[in-house]
């Protein structure tokens, strides 16, 4: 057995958690610690004997982690980690705001480039999983059409949204693909969706006391960007009925690819996940993710790369002889 | 717009049919001719303005090929055809007997490290994207069970079986996974399913004149290794009644990853395919991974490879900024 890979954790929350968790799971990896901008000694572990320092010290870590795995935000927290982190470490991110890839990648592999590391940004289901079988579908059946759904989910973004309605609060929101689109795509007949036939959103809520429940569902279901395309219920619940009926992270989706090959042969192409912790599977993914992070750095295959840039045998513990024979 | 790859299509039978016709689709590629142990003017092609030539004169064209798509059989002609033409060329191919793999690896590993070639070996559905999906399950959800279902699809080897019992003059053979067995996997139940639990066969049969149904039955759904294992139902059926509703070759399959991570929480991953060509997808995967063969070659990786070892991006004719910013 090789040494084992040392990887330190970047961020203390959900995702950090996941990782943590993920880490006991993999049989060549090593946690150093948990690094956060908060008081060390304040974190509650899961491992009670998982070191834990402040963010500030990483540097004195240089010679002791060969990849950290970065669990901030992609709203404040990567935009600066990532490029700082790479250039000093390996690092794999779950940074998903789509729009913003191309530039953060760039910053990235600037970073990366000049000390010499491997960052693989990017790394989970959507952006991740999901990037992966949209390119699978198009190369292999470039006449045909890709259709994304997402949930049943908890949405972070639309949550965060329903709560900051006046008179909410708590709540959650809930994305669910539409059975009957997804039967349609299915059958391979290649419709054309609407927002509106592809998802709709459910939302639980907690009231202020003294708020207007029909001005709060009116607020929320015209709400521009986030609901005003959608059919969305709003559901009225009692604290006690959101901590005990919606403190999971249920999450998940599908991708699915409807081509023709020759003279019109229908092929269908389809990808799933139904996840019981969003945070929890994303973890794991990025934890894979690390392993080849450092595998691409000891070849030395510098600078940012994304999962489309990583060969799947690098995610795995096992050798490739080994994969070849077992897998394959 | 760089030079169009050139390719070659060594075998013209289903799968060099459906090359053919899957070249036609990919925008950076050509076509250069057909290569045959036939007499190349005999041949039907789908395009009748590709040249098509004989296989022994294939040694001319080593400076006007950039990469060969091998079309044999497993059996008879890659073994031979696989090391031999990966010495003079890149290669990709669709290997598919699954226990003599690293075999067959290390043979054309051998050759084209020694020729500075790429082949890429075992390319398609099964082994192919299911061992992708194989590997990207147990990576990533590492505390978990694998399952692989097939079907509905007519299986070419049971078919072969089913044609050489006595009294048999025709027949087609499909392989049906069990509708339950893929719920309970779904369900996350993580279930021990027999052979027979998995899936159950079709037959379908001509009767030579004289023949007795009985006695073709008993022989078909006792026959060790393909039928006694399984449910086995045969059909008797007219000479046109296969020519007219058993001419089309679909397939497809499941492979579901059933998982946990943290304390036990419930991940599923499912990766499907349903094909209404099986020849004519395997080409499609095929004409995809020929792009990636070439790719390879041009950065020096040279060698043996399977699908496990090719970073995804490389599949597609796109460039890896587009790809960033389309499909992450």
């Amino acid at each position: 057995m090789e040494q084992a890979i040392k990887v330190g954790i970047v961020g203390y929350g959900n995702l950090g958690k996941g990782v943590e968790a993920a880490l006991k799971r993999a049989p060549d990896m090593e946690l150093v610690g948990v690094f956060t901008r908060r008081e060390p000694s304040g974190l509650r572990l899961l491992d009670p004997a998982t070191p834990a320092y402040r963010l500030a010290e990483i540097d004195a870590f240089h010679e002791k982690i060969d990849v950290l795995i970065l669990c901030g935000g992609s709203k404040q927290d990567l935009p600066k980690q990532g490029p700082a982190l790479a250039a000093l470490f390996n690092t794999v991110d779950s940074f998903d705001t789509h729009a913003k890839i191309p530039e953060y990648f760039d910053a990235v592999d600037r970073a990366a480039r000049q000390a010499g590391t491997t960052a693989i940004i990017s790394v989970g289901w959507d952006p991740g999983l999901f990037s992966l079988n949209r390119l699978f579908g198009e190369a292999i059946l470039p006449e045909g059409d890709t259709y994304t759904f997402w949930g049943k989910g908890l949405s972070q973004g639309h949550s965060d949204a329903v709560r900051r309605v006046p008179g909410v609060k708590a709540g959650v929101q809930y994305t669910i693909p539409s059975p009957e689109a997804i039967a349609q795509v299915r059958s391979g007949a290649r419709p054309t969706l609407t927002t509106r036939e592809k998802h709709r959103r459910e939302c639980y809520v907690v009231l202020e006391d003294g708020a207007d429940p029909a001005e709060v569902e009116r607020q929320i279901v015209t709400m521009p960007h986030y609901f005003a395309d959608y059919d969305t219920t709003v559901h009225f619940i009692s604290e006690e009925e959101l901590r005990r009926d919606h403190a999971a992270m249920p999450h998940g989706g599908f991708v699915i690819r409807s081509g023709s090959t020759g003279e019109g042969t229908a092929q269908l192409m389809e990808f799933s996940l139904k996840l019981g912790s969003n945070s929890e599977f994303t973890a794991s993914v990025l934890v894979a993710y690390a392993r080849a992070a450092y595998r691409l750095n000891r070849r030395g295959r510098i600078g940012a790369k994304t999962v489309l840039d990583v060969a799947p045998g690098l995610l795995s513990p096992k050798s490739p002889e080994q994969l070849r024979k077992e897998l394959l």
